[in-house]
């Protein structure tokens, strides 16, 4: 492993119902998660409509930039689910009825009704691809390259998820400690900017909130080296200290 | 107005914090809430980082495709809030001080320790931009042409909605209505498809759930006229009914 090479991936999160104000994504946040624990990084997101042009034009934009394209939604049975389609035909590939998939699809329904011509939709996949676990509802989700085509419904993303661990190569990942501090983030801009710029390979974020009627501020200092990573904490508990702000280890 | 025009809006979230997992973003289902309302559809949303180039590229990109474009994140007084800047080095634009952005924060923070360096910050607007009024903490929005550029905190960027209510040129609103259902969507798929296709102007879309130990789902009838909606609902509700499944108006 090069510990230099950042391994970046890209979501693409798929649905009308997204885009509609219906639903919450909460995929961005549990994917993102995941892959700061296989030393991947989330470059880029993008919500697009179940709509085969603008999922195409997505996925095939980012895979050219990314290591890896994750897609969450329009895997299941009805008519608005053409993620699919919409991945096959942007890579000029033929979709067909994946014989494992459809195996796992005749035993999940076997005692639910029977796999009728809806629920086979669900074991068709570009061709060539591989298929990923779902111990949840059946339907799997399906690998191809490095494009990995998600559910929708969050835990089920999250159980493919499980099923991906540790296989994806990465590199180091990113560690973070957070200090808290009572302080408004406009008092001590030029300290958290000075404390990144004289510390690198460290980031300082820096997340404001005002509650109980104070104003506050989470700093969140990131890095993919530990020791590098507590100098920094260090240097900036130091600095807010002498400014007069005391922080609070693991935030506020 | 022409009744069938469509008018669309992308969102540009920005944001490490957003991309890191640590914080869920809230902001694209509050926009596409809102947008129904003022008839914008929401037609894409990217999540980028904090990085001029990767600003600059979404912003361009999806405004040379949308009537509008909304940003959120990036526009506090911290050295990683560099939004301000990447759009205006995005077209070509000078930064400068908006005299009445510096009023109103000098206002703001005259009880609060004054306006220093970090806090005039949030006065900068690219050149020839107007203000979006922020009731709770004074920094204003920015509004550059048909580009908006709105606080990341939730509430805020909500308080600089409120305030661009009813300003915004758009279509007739999308109205949508739900039937909810304790049917396995992939048993029902045939029906959905085939009332879809023959309602013209109405999309349906299906949101199944597995919930108290039963799967069901909600389905979602959305069009711009309210008598093709109508007729639609209730085309679904009687197909549903004649196949043995009784449905829930408002939804399950």
């Amino acid at each position: 492993m090069n510990p230099t090479r950042i391994w970046t991936a890209a979501l693409v999160v798929i649905g009308d119902e997204i885009l509609s104000g219906r639903t919450q994504d909460k995929n961005i946040a549990q994917l993102a998660a995941w892959l700061n624990v296989q030393g991947i990084r989330l470059a880029e997101v993008r919500v697009v409509a179940d709509d085969m042009a603008a999922i195409a034009e997505a996925v095939t934009t980012l895979d050219s930039r990314n290591d890896y394209v994750f897609t969450t939604g329009g895997i299941g049975p009805t008519h608005d689910d053409i993620t699919v389609d919409a991945i096959a035909a942007a890579f000029g590939l033929a979709v067909e009825v994946h014989p494992q998939a459809r195996a796992i699809l005749e035993e999940y329904y076997a005692t639910r009704g029977g796999l009728n011509e809806a629920r086979l939709r669900m074991a068709r996949v570009p061709a060539g691809a591989e298929l990923i676990e779902n111990r949840i509802s059946g339907a799997p989700g399906i690998r191809l390259g490095t494009i990995f085509i998600m559910a929708g419904v969050p835990h089920i993303a999250g159980q493919m998820l499980d099923a991906l661990t540790g296989t994806l190569e990465g590199g180091l990942p990113v560690r973070s400690t957070t200090l808290g501090c009572w302080v408004a983030e406009s008092e001590v801009a030029d300290i958290l900017r000075e404390t990144e710029r004289t510390h690198d390979g460290c980031q300082i974020g820096s997340y404001p909130f005002f509650r109980e009627g104070r104003v506050g501020a989470n700093f969140v200092v990131r890095s993919t080296d530990q020791t590098r990573l507590d100098a920094c904490v260090a240097a900036l508990a130091d600095a807010l200290a002498g400014a007069g702000h005391q922080t609070v280890p693991g935030g506020v």
